[in-house]
């Protein structure tokens, strides 16, 4: 082990209570880290009695949150749904969400969350978050839209989801003057955090958990001003610093496919692991590490491209276009190799969509051709494949069917108006955009467990910091829910420890 | 947490040395399990000149390795290969295994494997295993062959393998009376570890690591006759106990799609994960969690099968039929969820192959037709899907071509002769073999590794109780020969610690 190696690793190993000569600050409930999950659990502790002071890196709290476009995925009939039309209800949620967060997806966890998931919405709106009374149209709905609360974002109404499970919209979208946005969503979070009275310790870098000989978490040694300062907790400690994506190391070792993409979401001061790395020191175990959230958002700025078709390298379609941009993502890297292209003609190309996600620039058009057949050959793809592929596919798109992948009706169309072209979505080429879900191991309480099930005691996680909902698959506005709710969960259960 | 839930955790938590009353032996080193890792991890400490005592759950060792049929991954220019007529160097062996064992592979470890591997092929040999000095045709090998003692056991001749590294057989194999057996190999590696010197405790069940208060691994606890009874390593407790197939809440939170698989390859008394857990509380990081080897042998008792094509439940070709079986589990399932077939003719069909593996059943039958049209619709795969496919591969096959998936030209024949015959290969019918190959994070010495890459004192792991050479991606020989070789590195490793 080089010197550098064992700085690292003191890093993050647990100190021993014991050794701690001045205690800098004390508090029932310590939350590491203030983005999503971190506010929530230190809101709901601290509406639940409990003193509660927050650690952030960075000069104010918000983290990879704060950059996402405030969507949160909640359903079971909120009376946001019902405003829209739409009827929901706590199971079909739920058998939506085990569908489409598995295989390996936590059942009892997805329960809970469904079940109370308009709770959750009563305790977002008491924050201070307003919804507008209204839903995006499923034909332009990916992205939220100015002044529209209500949009979709899953795959509940493409197959096989939507024989599985009544499709309803859930994602619910944070706006501020017609604008999506996570940053006000957080804003409003922080805010009403401070209204419960929760104390924020910013630019505080925490690095070791402090334990008691016998493991009990029972504070952590925070950087703060240069200085190593140690705060005791009376009750526990809540991790949630996000997930990993910023980490590579730790991507070489546990999601090496991931490095593939280009763009990792995750704000600059978070996202690095470290939380999970302080929760395994003191002896959690983690699960699903090698799950992402993998999206690949072809259809962000020209949802016509919908009506395209996505075809391997060997010109073979391998999926039903309409399903959401993150099983695309998790389609495309881990079952075709990254190596995917969008098929489209004259009507549905847009060459210079209008794409927030893509800065602007076009999607990057690969090969352009009068014929099918030449796009073939232009592509290098055998002879009788694109072209034997479009050709089934027009036919039964005429039909208005699609036998092999059942896309819905309303997206087929023949792709025969010249010129054809290749969108090229390799990974690599195509707007790839991913952030890690896998993490510690909690129990429904979101309190951290060792490998055979034990909880470490003081010790909950919640957030990316933890395997969550989405266990493996992903939906929009599922890890801002997630990150929400399971923060209010470990609050709740860190705040009743209270001596 | 149920009472059961809390007896089971403190199975595995480590016990505090100063808790120990009596220590009822000692040793410099200690091997937890007697599998090949175990066994080779005793021999090479004791030759080394530690003191050795090594744990085995049952009468007597052997472990999954016992029930193997004795095949180890060697190369580079082993004595075997160049008796045989092969050249090979640990350059090309190293491109391979980079190439089929990622993404991710250990490269260091894999570097370090195939320099030492000639060494390692005479270190087996001195224990007195012994090779015939005969090589199994390329084209009826898979299995090893009475009498023959080197075989083709990866996709070495495969695209896209045989464009990255130049192929050469590297499956060594052990016969006893001209039948393979991997009872032979474990009795012969056993008794020369017992010549060297290392004494065994069957019957023992090692559920705890034994820590000073500082973290480090000073011994083992272990009931034997109902007792619990505690044992002190001067140097080093190396944990060799296999993985975790064995293991179905272990399997659910870290590898659920292999649930779907019907049989495990383990021994009865093997791979419950319990040596990966004690790793784990001791401080062990644990990587690839979700990494297996998964089998799909559908060419076992019938070569021929490889002429035949594999098609997804969309009639289309996924990949080219010549790569070995393990690569097609692992995409089979993983990439086409495991619904995929074989489509052969008459001239492939053979009603009884001998298959050993399917205990002498046959390969389930699921249609057959007189035509391609018919196989078609009774296989209920779209209009045109599967006749397509057939009819380009047809026609590239008379070509002697694939420029689909590139088999290579020994193994292209048009699908012509009537009747057509589909092989059900679905997961749930086709016969899939599993086993786990994640495991403890170590380094190039096969010590266990913190999070951050703190080693962790005292302990080491060796087998498939640590992520390996096979990080994902398997060939067939590759988890004795990683068993074995990093046995002896781990063995190495700990004697060196003697004080």
């Amino acid at each position: 082990m080089t010197e550098g190696e064992a700085g690292m690793a003191q890093a993050v190993e647990p100190r021993r209570a014991a050794s701690v000569e001045r205690w800098q600050g004390e508090s029932d409930v310590l939350v590491v880290g203030f983005g999503s999950a971190g506010v929530c659990a230190a809101s709901q502790a601290a509406r639940d009695g409990a003193e509660v002071l927050a650690f952030e890196r960075a000069w104010q709290g918000g983290g990879t949150s704060a950059e996402s476009t405030g969507q949160i995925y909640m359903g079971g009939g909120t009376p946001l749904q019902r405003a829209c039309g739409f009827e929901d209800d706590p199971d079909e949620m739920a058998k939506y969400l085990e569908a489409s967060c598995g295989p390996g997806a936590d059942v009892a966890k997805i329960r809970l969350f469904s079940e109370r998931s308009v709770e959750h919405f009563h305790w977002i709106t008491d924050q201070g978050i307003r919804f507008d009374e209204d839903v995006v149209d499923y034909q332009v709905s990916t992205m939220p839209a100015p002044g529209k609360a209500l949009s979709w974002t899953g795959s509940e109404r493409a197959y096989p989801f939507c024989e599985i499970a009544r499709p309803a919209p859930r994602g619910h979208n944070v706006n501020v003057d017609g604008t999506p946005s996570g940053e006000l969503l957080m804003r409003t979070l922080i805010a009403g955090a401070q209204r419960a009275g929760v104390r924020v310790q910013p630019q505080s870098d925490v690095r070791r958990l402090i334990v008691e000989n016998d493991g009990h978490v029972v504070g952590v040694e925070a950087r703060i001003d240069g200085d190593l300062c140690c705060f005791r907790a009376h009750s526990a400690v809540v991790l949630a610093t996000g997930g990993f994506v910023s980490n590579e190391e730790m991507l070489q070792r546990h999601a090496p496919e991931l490095l593939r993409c280009g763009r990792p979401i995750a704000a600059e001061t978070s996202d690095d692991g470290l939380g999970i790395q302080m929760g395994m020191a003191a002896g959690g175990e983690t699960i699903r590490m090698g799950s992402a959230c993998i999206v690949l958002g072809f259809a962000y700025g020209n949802r016509k491209n919908i009506r395209g078709i996505l075809v391997n390298g060997r010109g073979q379609r391998y999926v039903n276009e309409d399903v959401y941009q993150s099983l695309h993502g998790e389609i495309a890297l881990l079952r075709q190799d990254g190596d995917v292209y969008l098929i489209v003609d004259d009507t549905i190309y847009e060459p210079n969509p209008e794409d927030p996600e893509l800065g602007g620039t076009t999607y990057p058009l690969l090969a352009v051709a009068e014929t099918v057949e030449e796009l073939e050959q232009e592509l290098g793809m055998p002879d009788r494949s694109l072209t034997h592929t479009v050709n089934v596919y027009n036919e039964n798109a005429r039909r208005g069917e699609d036998p092999f992948f059942h896309k819905e009706s309303c997206w087929l169309q023949a792709l025969d108006t010249p010129p054809f072209a290749a969108i090229d979505l390799r990974v690599g080429k195509g707007p790839y955009s991913v952030f890690t879900l896998g993490g510690l191991r909690t129990d429904s309480s979101q309190q951290v467990q060792t490998s055979s099930g034990a909880p470490v005691p003081g010790l909950f996680a919640a957030g990316r910091t933890a395997s969550g909902i989405p266990a493996q698959g992903y939906n929009s506005g599922l890890s801002l829910a997630d990150c929400t709710f399971s923060g209010r969960v470990a609050g709740a259960a860190a705040a009743a420890l209270r001596p």
